[in-house]
């Protein structure tokens, strides 16, 4: 008896993996990094098309230099929570600056985009509260409201009357309720029904907290997301994003029309008891921020992208999660097997891309995970699109199956 | 009714926070940073002598010159988990690093010291285990325990005989049972009776995770701890540490002397969900693991200034969180009012402390915590000591009382 007995499973997934040799389609070794685009993975140059790069502002020239400029000006880290030494003016600044492109009062910034999610839900649902969220949410969702003390209830995967039948069963409890969407869901790369979520939301009094992770930076006229892009700015409550994709860093936001989200600060154990952002993931972050909101040519470009990539691969027969173009081009295979074959197929042409199998997706869902930034070249979005149009083709010869798209 | 209705008590202090006026005690603003020793504060140039910044290393040049070559060299950010696109060769380096350190096969990097106890113990404790951990634990152990599907049993601080009885009681769950203690605690700055714990645990079969966020770089022969100072490192099963106190960056780790270490990475869900540490950050920390491993000039500089500051301030009546000499030092007061007073004295003369008081510290402790740093010149200890040999003389002039020492 001993406290790695659980981890049977694991042992023979790790055991399958290394008997199955090659490239390892999970925590696949990254060796270098040419561009946001270009990698070398198992001794060759690939394409990266498997990251959250939407905008490839790590390697902006000016993102670059900001977080050399914070290096010398402030050192490599701040030592100290944002409630003890490492509220550098950095930090103050960031916040300042993504509340004032909402033109909202308050925005906590948090040391990463798991730690946003733990850090506003917990702190915002207390005991005699209730979180309301998608069955489907981020994990960073469902582990904070299992931080929380609030009580948490679920409902269906989008389905706005399961929803409202729950804010209904609530009652006058309905007010004390934060109800917790993602825009834009990064497994299927599915939205929200939004619309008709606010709609529910604000007729039953509850509180509406929107997950822009995916969308944050790529949608919205200003780079500000999906509610942006929808007109519902003023029908949210709360907003959190994250650092790690469209701005290229590391860390997480909590925006709020309501000024009482300052409050949330000095409540917020994941705020609190963590060390504040490293000064140079501040600074490339708050200057890949100027550079969403100055204009919209990468956002153009990374939409140009999808909507191509998004008519070509439904036209070559393979399943897509949605029908939306959006960054994330999420094929949905009927077994494991095809899935990995086309991910091992597209790593053969020279394509880095996510395998995402059971048990790490929900329902079940065996998906190749194709991340489009507007750092891709035209050629590399053509040679994308070739590749699965050869895969997509049944094959007979080197015991190569086709796939069961 | 409302969710912000909960806040009122830190809308109240938030009220008599800014009433009270001058620089706010708490989220203290850093508008500069000179060096690891040295900032602007309210306008003004103070010691800083209130971060976790044990060995200076934030602004130490090779530590710089690394994070700004891994910007050159990787980007700003990995935008990716360790389990999809965030695998980069630095990360991996790092973990290799970390585990040769200690001749130990499993190494395991988390981007921040919360989510590394967080991910740790929630993967490593499952749940038909146990989390057997100290009262006074830091939050991000307790919190932990609260993420783990494992049941939680607390034993009182630092307390072998009732951990002792604890694990009797587990009987055969023992062996399923992990014990989590920390080797330094940060509010008093007290050590756990480690030889006594390590005895308890082996004779009951149990796990024992010693956190070592605040004595890794500082203590030991090749400064990896406490538990290396006690030559324990053959008694203990996981070591968790964090990058943001003496290593100057942002993050965590867990390492053990356990290969099956390794799984817990496919379990983790605060390991999984989150986007990797960025480039900078693991270079800095990396140059930093090697510059504790090179030498132990700044540990012998550091223990210095800490065995002077100690023997000073007991001699001067103050009353000290601990007998033993480290890092931290923390002065414990009757009264709230005691701590703001000596706090708001040493910011007087330039000297920037913590100041902890309820509901922030364990057991209503009221206390200002000195951190101090091998980047102290001999000049800023006796400055500090200066200040707090003021502050200990009874005053009758200016309104200003006493401290309650």
């Amino acid at each position: 008896m001993s406290l790695f007995d659980k981890f049977a499973p694991q042992r023979a997934l790790q055991a399958s993996l290394a008997e199955a040799g090659g490239v390892a389609p999970i925590a696949t070794p990254i060796d270098a990094v040419q561009s946001a685009t270009s990698g070398t993975i198992g001794g060759r140059r690939v394409i990266l098309a498997g990251t959250n790069n939407y905008l490839g502002l790590t390697h902006d020239a000016t993102c670059r230099a900001a977080a050399i400029q914070a290096i010398q000006s402030f050192g490599t880290g701040t030592t100290g929570s944002r409630m003890a030494s490492g509220n550098f003016a950095g930090h103050r600044a960031l916040e300042r600056a993504l509340a004032d492109a909402f033109g909202w009062p308050a925005a906590i910034v948090f040391s990463t985009g798991y730690q946003a999610n733990l850090g506003a839900l917990s702190a915002l649902a207390g005991a005699d509260d209730f979180l309301l969220v998608d069955a489907d949410s981020h994990a960073s969702i469902h582990d904070a409201c299992r931080l929380s003390a609030a009580t948490t209830i679920r409902f269906r995967h989008n389905d706005v009357e399961n929803l409202a039948r729950r804010l209904e069963r609530l009652g006058d409890d309905a007010r004390r309720t934060l109800v917790v969407v993602e825009s834009l869901y990064s497994t299927r790369g599915d939205r929200a029904p939004l619309r008709e979520i606010v709609d529910v939301v604000r007729r039953h009094g509850a509180f509406l907290l929107v997950d822009e992770a995916h969308s944050f930076g790529v949608f919205g006229a200003r780079g500000l997301g999906i509610c942006e892009e929808l007109g519902l700015l003023d029908e949210v409550d709360f907003i959190v994003g994250t650092f790690s994709k469209s701005l290229g860093g590391v860390g997480g936001f909590c925006l709020s029309r309501h000024a009482d989200l300052e409050l949330a600060r000095m409540v917020s154990r994941p705020y609190i008891f963590t060390a504040s952002p490293a000064p140079p993931v501040i600074a490339a972050t708050h200057q890949a921020l100027r550079l969403v909101l100055a204009g919209h040519d990468l956002r153009e470009r990374l939409q140009r992208h999808a909507a191509h990539v998004y008519a070509e691969v439904a036209r070559l027969g393979y399943q897509l999660g949605t029908d939306t173009p959006g960054p994330v081009v999420a094929l949905v295979f009927e077994t494991r097997e095809g899935a990995l074959g086309v991910w091992q197929g597209l790593m053969d042409a020279g394509i880095y891309t996510n395998l995402m199998i059971p048990p790490a997706t929900p329902s079940g869902l065996s998906l190749v995970r194709i991340s489009l930034s507007a750092a891709h070249s035209d050629d590399d979005i053509a040679h994308i699109v070739a590749a699965l149009a050869h895969l997509a083709e049944p094959q007979t010869a080197d015991g190569v199956t086709a796939p069961a798209i």
